[in-house]
């Protein structure tokens, strides 16, 4: 990564502070021609005064045309160009509840499902049972012993948990198990195919396998959640860390674990939170980190949220909602604030989508006003930031926190 | 190529169908510093709606500041980075009158010309000699003999032919023969200095002289077509194929020969045309092959040619042409409709040029509406596109058209 080798060798120990704000699916689209988008319907005069004042674009988060999955896109915002690094689901998940994913060991993503007499599954998620229901048939599980490698089962929310093999040569070269369907049964662990005569992937394997005969017979009588499907095969996926990278001590306020997930891998430092906590809550949390921080990234989850669920008022509502704990963060006199979202969620399509995302950076000493006079897709258009790339994002941050040298003489 | 990697990855088999109107040489330059452009000057009340109604933006084909060729706009609207995939112009002469090029084959674009007594080239097109000469002179060549290859030599329009050597151990990689000047005789074929002691193009040298010797014999009396020239020795260019990268099933309704040509390379079906299609004509093949196919492409080339000739009216009037016979594409309800040009080619200039060209995406279902309310060069800097590299053009209309699949979890 050229941005990498750049960002290594410019970035300073010293220099402003930086807010990052991510209201997830933040971009959207009008419902009706002449209509607005929930951004531009939301009113938000916090957030029009920082675009007023500051500099404005729309960020690519992968590439034109190209839809992002939560993960990619918060690679992309945090500079990781998601096309060079990928972060396997099972790693994901276990960083994402905090359990750390060594060099070696597999990782992944389990969910309960219920089957019926024949093993066919009848229900992928178990009815979506109660997370304390998942935390006892986790306990169940955690009896099974393998031979030769630590187990770990964790649960994660409700019919998700995360599974984990710690041992010698286990390979995370593995098929899902999870058909994606119901009407057919699990399917085996078998290597992909590209590693089908890998010893360590046959093995692994095998181990899971045991597994899941074991998991069947534990969870016989645990009827909706009789049995398990697993799938997001990982390991470590060894990112450089961010305090490498860009020399900035950084934490993550999110409520969501997957965005922890993301934060931890890179080594940022996780704040704790409730499932609760609202924007102010969430911004407060920052202020009661700022002091020990270079950097703060704050995640809204529900912009969204209310996104996939086709809800447009009350996406605006969320929007509106952040705008008006904005003071919160504006009190701290951040160097430097960045509004953002890591995709676009409009609630007419119901769905992550491929658009551009309208972002602002606020840097009071350093800005460039443009000619925009509110946060709005349409307004970023004409911005002074233009169309960019999300991984140029951190480097544009750094550089407004006058945290990077000069480049040449 | 990364894009095509995820193209690959991502595309699905059904979703919306997409039409792709390619008014060649699109772009244009004002005549007078206060002045319209072409299609600023044209009165296109329904491009203008497209516009106003859907994204605009400007188009990048090659890289700024580059002029692109007919061959490489058009890969770059295709998808295919004309940096990384080229097609040598033997290659695509042969695929534009149908003429199949295959691994290991070598094809050459032929001049017939007139040399003088002593051999010395006093016309480089033979008077640009009608079709039915040519033909006939074709078939003449068509009777030479050559040691252990099979020879093809068939008339593409005029003064210009194909001839194609199929055997064991050809190479492509010789120098051409034409001298691009008169006043000097043609040059005998010589291998590329990079491949001077390659054997096999040492070997297609031989061949190749013994057929330029028999070809002076037997057109000796066949003034002013006495002699040939040739040049853009290629071989099967080896593109990865449309369907396979996009999943797409699609069609070229094209009048000119080169233009089919890079469609049949890339596996696209090619519509039968007439010399003598108008802009309505060919969008009525459009429409009679809507039902079998996803993908149309629909090439204008008098646009282009206008231009060339440094003719702005009449380019003006093509455009005025194409904008009334719209409606005949409109009513085939495509999911997205995308009109741009593989380059520009201003009146002004007499030529193709490098400045970026106008584009739109009309796509009801996800277009952003920008705040462009007319189709021109001015009016396209300011949408949502903004400026992007003419090989995004396609994942965007997939992406419009909802056959990608999400990236990442």
């Amino acid at each position: 990564m050229a941005n990498f080798d750049l960002m290594r060798q410019l970035a300073t120990e010293s220099g402003g502070k930086i807010i990052l704000l991510v209201m997830d699916g933040l971009g959207g689209l009008p419902l009706e021609v002449d209509g607005p988008t929930e951004l531009e319907a939301a009113v938000t005069p916090n957030l029009d005064r920082l675009a007023r004042e500051g500099s404005t674009g729309l960020s690519i988060p992968i590439a034109r045309g190209i839809e992002p999955g939560s993960g990619p896109g918060h690679l992309a915002l945090f500079g990781y160009d998601p096309l060079t690094y990928e972060i396997g689901r099972g790693a994901l998940e276990a960083a994402g509840i905090g359990l750390e994913v060594r060099v070696g060991d597999v990782a992944a993503r389990g969910n309960f499902c219920t089957v019926d007499e024949n093993g066919v599954i009848v229900d992928r998620r178990a009815g979506r049972i109660p997370t304390e229901k998942g935390a006892e048939a986790c306990a169940t599980l955690q009896e099974i012993e393998l031979p030769g490698v630590e187990m770990i089962v964790r649960e994660v929310k409700e019919h998700r948990f995360v599974l984990l093999l710690r041992g010698e040569g286990l390979s995370p070269a593995l098929m899902d198990t999870d058909p994606g369907k119901t009407g057919v049964a699990p399917f085996p662990a078998r290597p992909v195919p590209e590693a089908a005569d890998d010893p360590a992937a046959q093995h692994t394997a095998e181990l899971v396998n045991e597994f899941l005969a074991q998991a069947r017979e534990k969870l016989r009588g645990h009827h909706p959640a009789n049995m398990v499907t697993l799938r997001g095969f990982a390991t470590d996926p060894a990112l450089p860390q961010f305090k490498d990278v860009y020399k900035l001590t950084a934490a993550c306020v999110a409520v969501y674990p997957m965005y922890k997930g993301v934060s931890r891998l890179i080594g940022m430092d996780i704040i704790e939170t409730t499932a609760h906590d609202e924007p102010l809550d969430e911004f407060n949390r920052v202020a009661a980190t700022w002091d020990s921080h270079d950097f703060v990234f704050v995640h809204i989850k529900y912009t969204d949220s209310r996104g996939e669920d086709g809800k447009f008022d009350a996406k605006v509502a969320v929007i509106e909602q952040v705008d008006a704990a904005l003071p919160a963060l504006l009190d701290l006199n951040p160097d430097v604030l960045i509004v953002t979202g890591d995709h676009s969620t409009p609630a007419k399509l119901r769905s992550h989508s491929f658009h551009p995302v309208p972002t602002l950076i606020w840097a009071p000493a350093t800005h460039m006003r443009d000619n925009v006079t509110g946060f709005g897709e349409r307004q970023c258009m004409g911005g002074a930031l233009g169309q960019f790339p999300a991984t140029d994002l951190m480097p544009l941050a750094l550089a407004h926190a006058r945290r990077l040298k000069r480049f040449g003489a």
